[in-house]
């Protein structure tokens, strides 16, 4: 293992001990005590570095390599808030590698043309309160206060009480958005196993895909399991079982980057000598592009309806998340690809099957992400690894990626 | 409504007080307080008809129509207890219509050739502890202290303390089972819409289903719903929805009077963004003949570890219950088929999907059932509904029944 990746994974771990969970990996959640100490660590390895650092009023935690021009910023960073029980590198390796990436720059090529910043954003998962993507949501302006004025976590806690008593605050509304970004670029862990099938230690990702989510309720009739013949029910789990398979086979045939989930099946009353009544199951869809998204989902929901009436049951199909692909910016993407081509690095271009942060600066700064590879595509959970090589190589790329939209 | 209609109600109703549940319906459980009053307050019934009554040990309830010859019983009646929130009809029926057919005969022929029993027994349904057939068990002899003298409800209170609590306890093993029983006829709701459907009021049951039960367990491998193409998937919920739609489909062709139910499925992690790992579900098998239970099961095992195969997944499959068809005696069910032709009722011969006392004593007794209508087939739930003329039906069929096994 060589010095860089040595440092990463050194960092990896020191990161990983804050919010380390008796019950397993890493649970480090907005606003909460191990949050803060993280964020708090992290500011003072930032100035240990020589760079500058410093909060903003929600908790996003910048460190920056002042450029020549400082009235332009090229951004790259991740969140620092994990799931309960994950593991290392999800969001923490964005945030290590960012930091990691900025010291070696100034070390091997002094001042930027314009700034460099890294971002160890406050909250991305929404694993403590019902709101994802707070850190970055405020940094481009469309974080609201509404949103998040009454929630509360699980245990009943509000989210202001919590983000007021770590130190924070809402933003300050008089002030208008930063408007010094020129590109952000997030290194992330794929959190698939495609790039450790494949064998390609990086990849840069040109798209995030579309997603759309649905709660399908079948309604039959609940009844006796021994004394009603097969001609008089109305089996709502033989219906859904109907729907499952077939729509699951519908979205194989269809062939990447098309992905359908039936994640989570519920019978009613559920009881082993009763013909389920009731049938509720969730689908989540997924696409690079929006007309494919529309046209898949527009073909299960008709397939859907005719498999119900075949049955004699009725059925609701509530779409309750219907969220655009996000192209990540060609000329970034491209400016990385030829960078990574020139210095022969083993490649590829992808789309991202998974949110990011990214997804939120791409209407408003041109962005583009790099992946590295997950073993077994394992994520939200302690087993998550990403090989020292492969970490180290995502630092590269990125390191070239900043030198490209920073320096030149 | 005629006297022997208003008579049925008012007694169902009667005892639908014991244990009359705030929460809606009856929960009248095994020795608790409501079941012991209203086994109490059955006998003050019987004796006030003048008929003999008593307890055996574990708190089967016996009235006595004595016959000339003393030595020779036919037996009716059901099982005194409900499931949680039950209805008014499920064994309460069988009891208050052998009741009222042993005053009527009285009445009507007074002394039998052979007595005339009428049992109320103390358990049948297995709805607070884990242990069916209590009452009907005892009668024949097969019920064996060590399957009780360590169970609890879920309140964790034992058996045998709440069995002694009420004033009764285990049988007196020195003695042997009663061998007088010349048959026993069992009056019963259907507990489907067979009956309704068909608009016939009373019918002769011929046969009790044999049933077999599995819980199947699929095992895939969970993974993240956006970054896992569709080719690198084993989906545990997909190959689960195929085994269920093909193998309720292949009931469906097989015809009555197969009958097959998932009950209940689960999968696992049951999160929508997640693909399943895991996938549960349990299978109920209902057929007449052993012959057709037995290759039906082994024609799903085999497409189900087929369709497992294709999948790239691990399925285990638990057979945890295997009853035999009970065939009802063929004398006693044609001597009552000819009873009603000649009384020209409306009736028909068919089977019993669910299980019943009868089939506890029908290997050791001659053994039939009757049955009534159920409104909307609905059972075990406070809506349970037979229409007046249909109890009343089914009580003339009884008592012309009991006529021909207890006067001639």
């Amino acid at each position: 293992m060589d010095d860089l990746q040595k440092e990463l994974v050194g960092r990896l771990e020191w990161l990983g001990e804050f919010g380390k969970d008796p019950a397993g990996g890493v649970s480090r959640l907005l606003y909460s005590k191990e949050w803060a100490q993280a964020q708090h660590a992290l500011k003072g390895w930032i100035e240990e570095e020589g760079l500058e650092a410093g909060f903003d009023e929600i908790g996003n935690l910048f460190g920056t390599l002042k450029g020549k021009n400082t009235d332009e910023t090229v951004l790259t960073g991740s969140h620092v808030d994990t799931v309960k029980n994950g593991g290392l590198y999800d969001g923490a390796y964005g945030v290590v590698a960012g930091i990691l990436a900025l010291k070696y720059l100034k070390q091997k090529y002094g001042q930027p043309l314009r700034n460099i910043e890294v971002v160890s954003m406050a909250e991305e998962e929404g694993s403590r309160f019902p709101y994802a993507f707070w850190g970055s949501k405020n940094i481009v302006g469309i974080a609201r206060r509404e949103d998040v004025e009454n929630i509360t976590d699980f245990d009943g806690i509000p989210f202001v009480e919590a983000m007021k008593e770590s130190g924070f605050n809402f933003k300050d509304e008089s002030k208008a958005p930063r408007n010094d970004l020129k590109a952000f670029v997030e290194l992330h862990v794929e959190q698939g196993s495609v790039l450790e099938t494949e064998k390609i230690p990086v990849a840069v990702v040109n798209n995030i895909v579309g997603q759309r989510r649905f709660t399908v309720e079948v309604n039959g009739e609940a009844n006796h399991a021994g004394t009603t013949p097969m001609g008089y029910r109305k089996d709502a789990l033989y219906a859904a079982s109907q729907m499952v398979f077939e729509m699951i086979t519908m979205a194989r045939e269809a062939g990447d980057p098309l992905v359908t989930t039936v994640g989570k099946i519920e019978a009613q009353p559920n009881i082993v000598n009763v013909v389920p009544g009731k049938a509720i199951f969730t689908i989540d869809v997924r696409h690079t592009e929006k007309e494919a998204l529309v046209s898949f989902t527009e073909k299960i929901t008709a397939r859907m309806n005719e498999i119900s009436k075949e049955h004699g049951v009725e059925t609701t199909i509530d779409m309750w998340m219907d969220a655009d692909p996000v192209p990540m910016d060609t000329t970034v993407v491209e400016l990385i690809e030829n960078q990574f081509k020139e210095n022969g690095l083993n490649f590829k271009v992808m789309h991202s099957g998974a949110g990011h942060d990214s997804q939120i600066f791409a209407p408003f700064v041109p962005t583009a992400m790099l992946f590295v590879p997950s073993h077994k595509g394992i994520s939200h959970n302690p087993a998550e690894y990403t090989k020292p090589s492969d970490l180290a190589e995502g630092v590269k790329g990125l390191i070239g990626a900043l030198y490209e939209l920073g320096y030149k």
